[in-house]
């Protein structure tokens, strides 16, 4: 079993525990319960919080009642030590919010690479959410090898040189190693053209991230908006997750009233889990 | 469904929506689209305002999307003059909000009942969320026929010793006049232990309006929480919405957090869209 899914079953089982005990504080989603149909869990991309530090950002998940984070270098450089990483991992952790990938990370050089891996580790997760440049992905993949930790390659639409669509990930790790796989980035999938609930199921195997947003067109010129206000239809993009069993977290990332989000970050969750909740 | 199609869906559902609005002032929303397809209009009930004033209170709206309002006595005084309501109701009509009804407004008097229903006609409604005592049900009535505005009676949950739940209000309309109905408060009713997806149908030939919000336990102890954080299966109810073809507003009442309730509006009405959508 994956150290990822292994992760998520702790978080599982320990949900449980606290319904179980009747402390449920209304944090914990309470649909892991019984049938095991339980929505899956939701995370926030670390990008949605550029704008501010990590004490008012976990202020922000807190009241979200999110529990997953991907971690940007915004909030922890790459180049931190490991005293550094520790004390931050510790607020984290303290405020029960679990780091469970770090990124999206660059990798335009071996130096980055090593740099990305290295950092992954000291952070202690089993993935890292990340675009190498295509002359690096033999490097990289010898890299996952090296240290057991997942690769999974982030597609930013049409303006991407490199991978503008999870087929362009695809397609150049389908023959690699199994632990390099796709974080697909719904909303720029959508601006490249593709259609989100079908890429789902085509990639199924290699599916290892989620960075679910909506976009106001499904063009190269869509913007950010609220879940549920943009094109992208949610209940379709579920009922895919839910068909190949996905097992990983759904990180919302909200690029949208950057500088005052937490609204628009509510809005969106709360759509996302009121479209999980129909489509048990 | 398609991108397209959903696309497509949303242009119709604005133009008919901008139709309904220019055309319809005044009168209750009908469903949109010809096929009953469309999601149901969401509103806010105007308590969940009841720390702001209304300039922030619209602003909340807009940021919010949403464009229907259920009046509150706080922010339009029941004695108001007709030039103080007209006041009013332009700066809602300005930001594009639609009042499509006025309260809850209690009437313990003879002379609460004349004001309700003059004040109702001022402000060119046809409804009253209101609370009228039994012994003044029969002049209610009266006043329902004589003005042609209908009268949603509100449950307030088992503190409420006249109304706790929505049976107790069916029980006592059934056989008057057909302008006489409901609005079942979803989070009072539950915590009245009504089964409100069942409530939904048993009474839909007098459902009329409906305050929609989320509680921690389906008991008296129940605490107003954010939509999907709680115990309410709302995924049921909106597929007993859709079943009865349910043609009035569903207003988020949101109670927590009441000095800084954005956020949980937001997750609320998100939650809400999204399980409409994955209901449709």
């Amino acid at each position: 079993m994956s150290v990822i899914r292994k992760m998520l079953q702790r978080a599982v089982i320990s949900a449980v525990a606290v319904v179980s005990l009747g402390l449920l504080t209304g944090a914990t989603p309470r649909n892991y319960l019984a049938d095991g149909k339980a929505p899956l869990p939701v995370g926030i991309a670390g990008y949605t919080f550029a704008k501010f530090d990590i004490d008012r950002s976990i202020a922000m998940m807190q009241r979200l009642g999110v529990h997953y984070l991907s971690v940007k270098d915004i909030h922890l450089p790459l180049n931190s030590s490991q005293e550094a990483i520790d004390a931050v991992l510790a607020k984290y952790k303290a405020a029960n919010i679990q780091v469970y990938t770090v990124g999206v990370i660059y990798m335009k050089t071996k130096e980055a690479v090593d740099q990305a891996f290295d950092y992954a580790k000291k952070c202690g997760v089993p993935m890292i959410v990340g675009v190498p440049n295509y002359d690096l992905l033999d490097y990289a993949e010898q890299k996952v090898k090296e240290y057991d930790i997942k690769l999974a390659i982030h597609n930013h639409g049409p303006e991407d040189a490199l991978y503008p669509g999870p087929g362009d990930v695809y397609e150049r790790i389908k023959q690699r190693d199994p632990r390099m796989g796709l974080c697909i980035d719904i909303g720029h999938a959508v601006r490249a053209g593709t259609a989100v609930d079908k890429a789902v199921k085509e990639y199924k195997d290699r599916l290892f991230d989620l960075h679910i947003k909506d976009v106001s067109i499904a063009a190269k010129d869509g913007k950010a908006i609220e879940i549920g206000r943009g094109v992208i239809d949610f209940p379709a993009l579920v009922k895919s997750l839910n068909k190949i069993g996905y097992k990983g977290v759904c990180s919302i990332e909200f690029e949208k009233d950057m500088a005052d989000p937490l609204a628009g970050i509510a809005e969106s969750i709360g759509y996302f889990k009121g479209v999980m909740a129909a489509e048990k």
